[in-house]
C-alpha cells in the first residue's frame, strides 16, 4: 500500500486550536476524509476550512458514521468505510478529520484499527481534547497535585461514576441530562459543579452551579464535577 | 492592572504540537515567564524556541517552582512568583509557558489562581496533554464507546487506582516505578499494558507489556493500562 491514513485531531471547535502538525498533515494529503453522521454539513470540515481555505480544493471523501448504538450497523459501516479508505490509500495519503484528539472517544479509531489489521499504515495526529477547552472556557484547573481525573461518557452508570474521588468530567451529557442534574443537585453541598454547552462555538453557554443549569441541554454538553475544597 | 497573564500550554515536547493560538499568544506578549525547577535549562523554553526563534529576543522571567512536596515552601514560591508576575502585569501581558495543557496537573494554575485572587486577569491557552502524545506514539486508542478513562498521578495509592474499570493512565510513574511494575506483572493476564518514557523527545522509549519494561524508569514516564479485550 502506497499511502498512510492519518487520523488528524482538529481540536474542539476554534480553528486556532489546530496544531502546526495537523495543518502540515492536512496540507500534505491529496484526499481528505470526513465523517458523515447524517447530521448535515461536517462540523470538522467547517472548522478546518476557516484555518485552511485551500481545503475546498482537495478531494473530499465522506465516510458514513451514523449516530447509532446498533452494533451490526456500526460494524458494517466501519468495514465499508475502512475498505473505501483502503482503496484510496493505494494511491496516496489520506487525512481523516476528527474532533478533539483521535485517542479519546473518536469513532475514527475503528477505521484506524481496521486499516492496520488489513496490513495498511495508520498514524494519529494529536488534537486538543474538548475537556481542555472546557477548562479554559471556565478558567479553572481540572486536576492538581495528587488528584485523580476521570473522563466519563454520560452513558456510563452515573451513581458509580459520581462517587469516584477526584474530578469527574461527564462527556456528551446532553442525552441523560435531567437525570444527571438531579444527582448533582442532591450532592451540591460537597461538590463544585460547572457546565459548558457548545464549547468554543458561537452558541457556547457556561454554568457555574447545578442550580443555574437549564432543564435540558444539547448534545455537546460537558459537565465538570470537582470535590469542594475546605 | 494593564496586562493579562496567559498560561500557555505548549504541548508535550514536539514543537509541531504547538497550536496557532499558543504561538499567536506568545508572539503578542513582551514578557515570557518560564518555570525554574532547579533542573537547569527550561524544557518549555527549549521546545518553543524551535518553533519560534524570536523567543530569544523577548524578556524572560524565571519563576521559581521547586520540585518539592513541602507545602510551606511551595506556598511561599507561589506567592513570590505570583507577586513578581503582578509587577510585570502592571506593564502589559505575560505568557507563562507550561508543558502539556494548563488545566491538567500544571503548577502554573497556582499562579493563575493567585493573580485572579488579587484582582488581576488570567487566561488559559490549551495545549496537547502528554497522554494524547503517548497514545499517538503507541498508535492506540485510550477510550472508546462507554469506557471510562482515568488520569492518575503515580503518587496516588495504586491498589485502588488499578482496580477502576476502564483505561488507567499513570502519570509521572518514574518515582514509584518498581512497585507499579510489580502490580502490573501480577495483573498481566487481565490487562494490556504500555509504557512510554520521554515521549516526543530524542530519548523516547516504548514498551508493550509489563514483562518488557525495564527495572527503573525516568521522571517523564507514562503507563497506559487497558482492560484486556476478549
Amino acid at each position: 500500500m502506497k499511502g498512510t491514513l492519518y487520523g488528524v485531531g482538529i481540536g474542539s471547535g476554534n480553528p486556532e486550536l489546530l496544531t502546526y502538525q495537523a495543518v502540515k498533515c492536512i496540507k500534505s494529503c491529496d484526499v481528505i476524509a470526513i465523517p458523515n453522521s447524517g447530521r448535515g454539513a461536517s462540523v470538522a470540515y467547517d472548522i478546518v476550512i476557516q484555518a485552511l481555505p485551500e481545503l475546498s480544493e482537495k478531494q473530499m471523501l465522506q465516510i458514513d458514521m451514523p449516530m447509532t448504538k446498533e452494533k451490526e450497523i456500526l460494524k458494517r459501516c466501519h468495514e465499508n468505510g475502512g475498505n473505501l479508505l483502503l482503496q484510496y490509500l493505494k494511491q496516496g495519503d489520506v487525512a481523516f478529520l476528527t474532533l478533539g484528539d483521535p485517542s479519546i472517544y473518536a469513532t475514527y479509531m475503528y477505521l484506524h484499527d481496521f486499516v492496520l489489521k488489513k496490513g495498511g499504515q495508520a498514524h494519529m495526529i494529536c488534537g486538543i481534547p474538548s475537556f481542555c477547552s472546557v477548562a479554559s472556557a471556565l478558567n479553572i484547573s481540572l486536576a492538581k497535585g495528587d488528584e485523580m481525573l476521570h473522563i466519563i461518557p454520560a452513558s456510563y452508570p452515573m451513581e458509580h461514576a459520581l462517587s469516584l474521588p477526584g474530578t469527574k468530567i461527564l462527556m456528551k451529557a446532553g442525552k441523560s441530562f435531567s437525570k444527571i442534574k438531579k444527582m448533582l443537585l442532591i450532592q451540591r453541598e460537597s461538590i463544585d459543579c460547572y457546565m459548558v454547552e457548545n464549547c468554543g462555538m458561537k452558541t457556547e453557554k457556561k454554568y457555574f452551579s447545578p442550580e443555574e443549569m437549564p432543564e435540558e441541554a444539547g448534545y455537546f454538553t460537558t459537565i465538570v464535577v470537582k470535590e469542594k475544597r475546605n
